[in-house]
Order: structure tokens, then sequence, then C-alpha cells
């Protein structure tokens, strides 16, 4: 019987020839995450086993969440998280002025390559999925455990393929494709199981766009998302990872649970309403629901081409005066990437705040919070009731492209209705 | 009986032909501003009076100390200040993504003409003494009234004079001059009196310099800080105040309460020690005392000529990896026009996070927050207890070069000893 890419990783991890789903089996672990949020109480955790860390050049720490630290407590976390990482000698700790958001910083600082697991105490470690890694969010104390062992076990997840066919219309990205998928299924429609990106239209997509589409796996559920490798993956990785590393396929015969078509052609861009991902409109058809803030950043959707999205929509526009705009690049690689593109320029000169590097107000942190009834059309990852700011307050998630065009009209608008 | 530029300007707004020191009288007012901590409840005392503003144009707000809003309540408090402004079409309300901190963002905007009288929710509003304005910090009651009125009532400030004379040696700035000026004078050195600055050392400062002198006029406990005007005065006003201005001069018999002789050529880069501004020590005796972060901004050092100070540093050197470098242009046209000269790159390549235009960390707000045990070398304008984070973390004052060298070092540095 064929395995699916994620189980493949698994069995190969698991020391085993095959393994499929429901299995259950310890794996190293290639890479353990943890920010300034859920690294304290993982390093608690770590603290009570009493060993030293597996692997000091296999543990990454980034204070991205409250940091520059937004006040004593975030300071305190970050403070904590930063001892252990010199007590340890921990390679990847990402200082403040040296990081970015996790998720972006950690495939572009080369610390993900296919075929390897990376867990980390953040929910949308599902990220890397992109490079053909199985990557995945866990708690806290499995996290610490993992710092220990270098090990983690899992329930092998059954298998959702998603087959994407055709070509993307001009303005759709792959936010629209992921949040489509959520529209589709719900965001308890891939509970626990792997969704796994095939079919012509992947050729389609930049990577950026498989970032977002794995990152919102999560969003749907999944265990984690996953792509092949193809071209684009390893033009990504070049420069980027220098150890060897082998492209994971699944087997023409590997068991799925369902499949699902989505034709790109046929796809628009989309606006999930509050308070749930998988409340999908098509953004034409949103009517004027003026807003008050948009936020362009997030693991989800700061990355380079993110910014060229946004900026190829406010060139010459000026962001609405009822409107805030806040731009956050995710790394200060991709700050500098966009600063030398003139981006950063068109941003201030549209009147967007800049922000540095920082998780901030996806979540409610800081740079950006909502107070009761503001709404903001937002590129990050979730709009549950209060995730931004006041529970009255609302969120819209979307592009870089409708975001930045929602921004210039003061509602929610379509970017070809800016762009035409 | 002569009278001082602060004098005259009282008395030319009171409608008198003469005051002197100790006199009460109520004056026009050309502007009044307010932000997002102060307006809140200056617009409550405003609604109290249940009359119209006095002038749309002549009010300024500006929510930059605790925005991009850090959480709930302070999304909320600005709310309500952009309600107020819509309410009212305040001409001069700045929103986020087009503001900048109000001390830089109000003369750099040409709010701000000489003998003008500028009063302010803010005790920093002396900055704009170095356009030869009188303008001082008030409660929030009298800015509350004042809108409504265009009034306030002054008593006439006794004088001192503080004569700058001869040339600045390198590396030393107007941070240090106001530095050791409150060092030689006190915190209290001048309360509720002019500082009243002249000599030919003026001509050797910038207007970056003055700003950040008058700015601390009241870490001295002044009433206000005031310059004369001159041809770098001019230069700066022209292309941004168009309505018509008059210089303002001191008498030659004007009575001074005391006079002030401040060598230029024997003064060094100093920093002040937790917790007053007059705990003034040169930086180069300061021994090796380890740091965790460096501020580079706030109203008293954001301007684009302390950017450039600090750049000069950190061209082609790392921030040691121990601190964490912050860096936040006053504005946004300092921060696009950084970023044009390639400042903002050499930050970036130097390891230093930079944050759009706030107040931010100055006054513990956000951006840069300490944890207990934490010391920060910061170019704002306050080290008392607790400023900056922590009650039990130490903030030490000091010019751009002086916070940039000390990135460089780990230790509170004197430029000199990174730069040769």
């Amino acid at each position: 019987m064929g395995m699916t890419m994620t189980e493949k990783i698994l069995a190969q991890h698991a020391g085993r020839d095959a393994v499929q789903a429901g299995d259950l089996l310890v794996a190293q672990v290639d890479l353990v995450l943890a920010n300034d949020i859920t690294g304290p109480p993982a390093i608690a955790e770590f603290e009570k086993i009493g060993r030293p860390v597996f692997d000091k050049d296999k543990i990454a720490l980034v204070p991205d969440h409250f940091s520059p630290c937004k006040d004593i407590k975030s300071a305190t976390m970050c403070k904590r998280m930063r001892d252990f990482a010199r007590q340890h000698e921990i390679t990847n700790y990402f200082e403040v002025g040296r990081m970015g958001i996790e998720h972006a910083l950690l495939p572009d600082s080369g610390l993900v390559a296919p075929g390897e697991i990376i867990i980390g105490a953040d929910s949308h470690t599902c990220t890397y999925g992109a490079l053909n890694a199985l990557s995945t969010g866990m708690g806290q104390t499995d996290i610490g455990a993992a710092m220990a062992s270098g090990t983690t076990w899992f329930k092998v997840p059954a298998t959702i393929k998603v087959e994407l066919t055709g070509k993307l219309p001009k303005y759709v990205k792959g936010k629209d494709i992921i949040l489509t998928l959520i529209g589709m299924i719900g965001v308890d429609g891939a509970r626990y199981q792997s969704l796994e990106f095939c079919g012509d239209g992947v050729a389609e997509l930049e990577m950026s766009d498989r970032f977002t589409i794995c990152n919102m796996a999560i969003e749907a559920g999944g265990k984690n998302g996953i792509f092949p490798v193809d071209e684009k993956t390893i033009a990504y990785l070049n420069g980027r990872v220098s150890r060897p590393w082998t492209a994971v396929t699944a087997d023409a015969d590997a068991v799925y649970d369902r499949v699902i078509t989505i034709k790109l052609d046929d796809l628009v861009p989309v606006v999930s309403y509050p308070h749930l991902p998988e409340n999908t409109h098509p953004a034409a058809e949103s009517g004027h629901i003026k807003i008050d803030q948009v936020v362009v950043g997030s693991c989800t959707n700061g990355r380079l081409e993110d910014l060229q999205q946004a900026a190829e929509v406010m060139q010459g526009r000026k962001v609405h005066p009822h409107v805030r705009a806040i731009i956050i690049p995710a790394t200060q690689e991709i700050y500098k990437e966009a600063m030398r593109l003139g981006y950063i320029d068109t941003f201030i000169d549209a009147g967007a705040a800049v922000s540095t590097p920082t998780c901030g107000p996806c979540l409610g942190g800081y740079m950006g919070i909502l107070a009761a009834g503001e709404r903001a059309v937002s590129t990050t990852n979730r709009n549950f009731r209060g995730r931004m700011g006041h529970v009255d307050s609302e969120v819209y998630l979307a592009s870089p492209y409708v975001a930045a065009a929602s921004a210039i009209t003061g509602y929610i608008a379509s970017p070809e209705e800016v762009m035409k």
C-alpha cells in the first residue's frame, strides 16, 4: 500500500518502512521551535526533565509576538527565553533587530528542507509544508520535551488530497485559494488530517503562495499542509539550504480520505467575514462595508511578494483618510529588500505606517489593536471574535491585493475596482 | 525696563506694551496641542464648556504615544480623539501612517513660527522654542479650556540667560549641552523659569540641536526654552511656514534672574545616569557598564540629524549580540528621508530594529520595554525609575552618537572609542 508525502516523512523519521493513517509512533525531529509566548513555558517543562538540549543547532527561538517588547510582562518573557538561549548556547536564537516572524524567518534562514520534520510551539508552524517538509504546531509541553529528547510522538494523520488545476486569474493569490478551500470544507474540514496539494496548478504558485496556503492548513483543522518539490522549490532552497535533502513524493497508490479539486481559473479574490475563516465571500460582492484599519503582514502574508502586491495597488494612490494602513515586513531581510525595490517608499507616500517585523496586531498583541466597533481588513490568518482587539471589533481576512485595495477605497474592495 | 524674548511674546499675545516676571495675564494662543494620552481627557473638559472649538485650524491632535495602538485601552482613547477630530473637522489631526512624534511633526509641518504661542498637553511642548516661539506644556484641563477659548493664562516666568560660547567639539551635540546644563543646575534648577539661549555658540548649533535643547528645558523644571532667530532658523522655516512672522529678540536691558555661560569647547559626550537627568557624567568615564538595549528616537532625538549620527557610528559595524538596538524616526518624512540617505539600510545591516514613528519606549509605552535588571542607553528625555519598563530597570540618557556607540560595544561608550 502506497504512502502520502506526510506518511513517508513520518516513516523515515520513525525508522519504519511504512506507516498508515492512525498509527502511533515516535519520530526524530529536525528542528524544534518556540517563540516569546510559548518559549518560557516550554523551557519550564524542559527544565523539569533535567537534561541538556538534544542539539543546540536544532532549536530555534524567535521573540516575534510581543517584541520589541510591548510591556513589562512580555519583556520578562523575552528575557527568560534570551537567558535560556545564552545558557544553552542556542545557535538559532534570533534577537530583536536580527529577527523576523518565525514562519517567514526559519525557511528564509535555510532552517527548513524537504523531507524534514519541524515542530513548533505555534499553530502556524505548518507553514513549512510549502517546502515539502512535515511541520506542525504542538503544545509547549511537547515542545519542552522535544528540546531535551529530539523526538516527539505522532498519530499518523489521514490525508486529504487537494488537486489544483488550471491557471490563476489576475489578482488571485494563495490566500484566495486557502480561504476558498476553508470556505468549502469548513474550519474543522481537515481536522487532524494532512492537506496534500498537487496537480498542474501547483506550478502556477509562487513559493509565497505555497507558504500562505500551508500556513492556513491549521485554519481548516489540518495537522499539516504539504506541497511537492518543483523547480520553484529548488530555486528557493538554492543558496539557503546547503545540507543534503531529498524530495518526498506521494506514491501513486497512496491512500486518501478524500480528494478535493480546485479549478484555479474559477477563483476570485475573496474575503473571509467575521468571525471564522470559513465565512468566505467574493470581495467584489461585499458591498461597501466601511473599514477602519488594514494590516498587511504576519506569517501568512508578510513576504516580499505580499508587499509587492500591496505596493502595486498603493503605488500613486492614497490610503483613505479614515483608514489606518499598517504594513509589516515579516523579516529584516524582507524589509530591506522591500526598501530597495521602492515598496516602503510607496507605502509611506500612500500614507501607510511601516512597522518593524512583528506578529503584533494579528493576535491582538500590539501595533494596531482595534477599539469597539472597529473593522479591519487583514492579511492575517484568524478572524475570531476579538482576535485583533476589542470583542466588538471585526476582522476580515484577505490577500494583500484585497487588503491594499480596501485601504484605498475605505471599504472592502476587490483589487479590480481600484486597479481599473 | 527691557524684556526677554519670552516676556515680549507674552506681552504681544496679551495686548500689553510690557510685562515683567511674575505678572499674571491671559494670552491668545496660536496653536493648542494634545495627543492620544492627553487628548481624551482634554476633550472631556472641552465638552463640559459646551462651546465650539475656537479655531479648527489651530488645534493639533497627534496619536503618537501608544499608536499604532498597543492595546484595547489605547485604541479606545485614539478612537475618542479621532471621533472628536472628525466631528469638529480639525485640520491638523494626524492619523497613523500620516503622522509622527508631535514635537517633531508640528514644526516640520509648518505649524510653528517665531513669536507664536503654542501650548500642548504634553510636557515636551517646550521643544518649539528652538524656533523662537513660546511653547510650553500644560495640563489637560487648561488645554480643554483653550480649545474652546483660544486663550490661556500665564504667570510671566523669570528668565535664566544661557550664554553659549565657542565651538562644539566633534561628537558633542545638543543633547550633551542640555544634559550638561541640567547637570549644572539640577532638575529643578530652572523651575517655572524661561531658559533663554544666546551667544556666539548658537550659530554652531543645527536646528536639531536647538530642538533637543529646548525639548529638555522642562527637565530642568523650565517653563520654556527659547532661541533667537538666525540664518539656520530662516532656512528651516523656508518652505514650511508661509504666513508672516517676526523674529523676537531680547532687549539689551532685559532683566535676568541669572546668567549661565557654557563654553562649548569644554564639553564632552555625556551620559545621565539613573534615575535623574541631572546625573550627568562624561561617557568616556563610564567604565564598562553593560547594557541590554539602545533606543535612538523620541521627540528629543528622533530627527534626521540624530539618525545621521547613529548611522555614522553604525555604518559597517554590528550591534553587539547582547544588545537590542531600536531606531525610531520621529516622523514619516524623516523615515523616508533616512531611507533615501541609506541610514535605514545601515541600521538593518547593523542588526537594529527600525520602528514606525512612535513615542513608544520613551515613556514605557511599548516598542522596547525593559524587564527587571535591564539597562538601556536612550536618546530620550527622562530616566526616572521605571520610565522605560520595570521599576528595577535603568535608563541612561545620551546623544545618538553615544547611544549608537554603546550599541556597538555593548557597554556605555563614548563615540571616540568606536570611531577611532
